[in-house]
């Protein structure tokens, strides 16, 4: 086999086989195919495309160049959840909490942030004494005895999704379809768990822009999961506006606590019903509404929080700033954003926003760059709230009022205020599984 | 500007501008920008195609990326000449002499033979002292003085298609209209002359298969001359079968002067005609039709053999072969090739006969590989004739039996024999200038 006649039968628009993709991706992690040529292959596959079969096998390939965490020695079924990420996107830390607390068994890996994004492992290590890098051993013993336990990325988890990223991000090969779908999967498919749950965020502050493109990605990634017999459902939810009032790292984890005592805010509370809902479903708990009645159920009994206390101090955090969010500590800088005009907020341009937090130094640019986990935003108005010229939009912590200063300026770009007020928008777009796309 | 954002916008089908495909064209010859990219790009290209306004830009970046020979300091018109590559094409060799005979200048450089094509540089070389590496002051100066000169490929000529070819050869993007006749037409640019004489070959023993396929790369490298100011002409010609009768280096030569003392076979003499008629209507001789008249007097009346030993001799080379063929070193073994059965040659599959004369010594697979010059194949039949079985079809000249026994199954199975007589294929397909093509 040569990875020249690969690369002219992908160019000529065929289905590659499974030894042909096996070769290439064993190839390519080894060194023995060199980039150029698997650019050429990458570039030819995003303007062919890729079947649904070949997109599975890509995937498996990929999965299979590194460690296969194996889950079986934990009993139960675990659900793993993953979001194409967002701003304020503080989810994972609610529903984990939500179906742990009913049996469902979490073992998950998350990232960091990067970009005007946020990471759930930034997140968990606002709080003073929370490991997210355990041995595999502690993690297994967590999920164990506690049900859930969320760390950073860790091992050899697919080399070859790493390698192909890499390239594809600088020869103008990532946003396609098949190629997005397998790296997600892969990583999923390695961490070992035997469902999937897909939060796929659509619209300004998303990878995915529209809806259209979002159910595509999710189509692809839930046939990915059921041709290799993982349980996978995919939910489009809206990202065009921040996710609940807080963005920053401790002040998102006051946000969790809050709506885990069930006083949060609601577009974030609803999210997390319908994504915990989903998990519990996925996990066999039933009709989806009655997961949903099970997943309120446990965050106004609070067995929800106590179950993300409980995984805290396991992973070794200061539980009391959980009880007491003041205890955290607090930013040097505060400042109060008004509103511009009197009206009602059309638009609130989520990546702006949260390269607006970047700024604050709540986020990083670059992977090396430090953060404050104390800094961030706190929106007092959202999308469609009525305002009045001189009243507080927003509230910024960071620890200099130089940084104030260019974040309110992105802030302030990003915030659209009309006469009328706006059209309403769901915040749950359509709901994919193997059966086909309900739309809402 | 970014290469990015180059390889995304032709991704995405759009035109590249001429600052676009300057910035990596620089870019990739001072290695600034690496192979995967250039790759990713020359995919994409494939895939859309490129405009002729692209093309001609591409050609003229690469062009301009390494030595542009001024012939300006040689009066007269000068006309160059390529063909896409044969079997047994000696032509270069007898239409250069022709039309400098009538005051055409021609400063030709030419290349090695390649796998089972030959090349003009190695068929000169066979002629005992005949020097091919001529520095530019003596290259000029023998044009100026005899007319004509023929010699290897030398300076920095086109480093641009040089690294791009060798990456296209490794990731499955040679077979590209707009990049191979970029990268012809920017070695001819780069050569000086003012007009341009394609030879593209057509069939099995060529690199274009079909006569469709060649008419739209003529069309394209076309397009490209009279886009730069450059006359342009292309004929399609046939190389289905191999073109006279003789196959290597010396054997050749003698086929050489055989046509230009007017007793050499049809085909060949007729093509050359063809050829030497559209070079002298390029440099301004008339209608083709008088010019057709010009070449064939040039040959019944020894001017144009005359114009031969001129440069012959003045590049160092003994004329002494060239009056007598039979003073050429001469192949240690020779045999008599048989027909397998009686009947009509159906066909000749020249990549296999070009295949066939490497394996005799005559052409090299490798680069470094040695060439033995008197080597090779002469054709006593050819495609159309009637042949009755053990009837020789073919001698073959070389060093050892055994060549002889690889060589011969390697032929016969080249040759088809048929019943019937086969239907007759001309050897001028079409002429294609900027005013359309005229398919013959």
């Amino acid at each position: 086999m040569r990875m020249y006649d690969i690369i002219a039968k992908k160019r000529d628009g065929n289905e590659l086989s499974e030894q042909e993709i096996q070769f290439f991706i064993d190839g390519y992690v080894k060194g023995n195919i060199p980039d150029y040529q698997a650019s050429a292959l990458m570039m030819a596959i995003y303007l062919h495309g890729m079947t649904e079969q070949e997109t599975a096998n890509l995937t498996m390939c990929m999965a299979r160049s590194g460690e296969m965490v194996d889950l079986s020695s934990i009993d139960g079924v675990k659900v793993d959840k993953h979001s194409t990420g967002g701003v304020g996107d503080k989810t994972t830390l609610i529903i984990a909490p939500i179906v742990a607390s009913l049996g469902v068994r979490v073992a998950k890996m998350s990232g960091r942030g990067l970009g005007h994004t946020g990471g759930t492992v930034d997140k968990m290590e606002s709080i003073p004494g929370m490991k997210t890098d355990l041995d595999r051993k502690t993690f297994f013993n967590i999920v164990r005895k506690v049900g859930v336990s969320v760390i950073g990325q860790s091992g050899n988890l697919v080399p070859a999704d790493k390698k192909l990223y890499a390239l594809r991000d600088v020869t103008a090969t990532i946003e396609s379809i098949p190629l997005i779908a397998s790296s997600i999967m892969s990583k999923k498919i390695a961490a070992g768990s035997d469902c999937i749950l897909l939060d796929v965020k659509t619209g300004s502050g998303a990878f995915m822009k529209t809806v259209e493109d979002s159910i595509q990605l999710a189509k692809a990634m839930v046939s990915i999961g059921e041709h290799v017999g993982r349980r996978t459902v995919a939910l489009i939810t809206d990202m065009d506006r921040p996710l609940g009032s807080a963005i920053g790292n401790s002040l998102e984890i006051c946000e969790v606590c809050e709506t885990l005592k069930n006083r949060g805010p609601k577009d974030l509370t609803a999210i997390c019903v319908e994504l915990a809902a989903n998990m519990l479903f996925l996990a066999g708990h039933g009709e989806l509404s009655t997961c949903r009645e099970l997943a309120k159920a446990q965050i106004s009994n609070g067995a929800a929080f106590q179950k993300l206390r409980e995984m805290v101090a396991a992973q070794g955090g200061d539980v009391s700033v959980l009880d007491d969010n003041s205890k955290f500590a607090q930013a040097a800088v505060r400042r109060e954003i008004k509103a511009r005009k009197t009206g009602f907020i059309h638009a609130m341009n989520t990546e702006q926003c949260g390269i607006a937090s970047v700024e604050l130094g709540a986020g990083r640019e670059k992977k090396e760059d430090p953060i404050d986990y104390c800094a961030g935003i706190i929106l007092q108005k959202k999308v469609g709230d009525q305002v009045k010229a001189g009243e507080t939009i927003a509230t910024f912590y960071t620890s200099s009022e130089q940084k104030c200063n260019e974040a309110e300026q992105l802030f302030q770009n990003a915030v659209t205020i009309g006469t009328e007020p706006p059209a309403s928008v769901p915040l749950l777009h359509a709901r994919v599984t193997k059966d086909g796309v309900e739309q809402h």
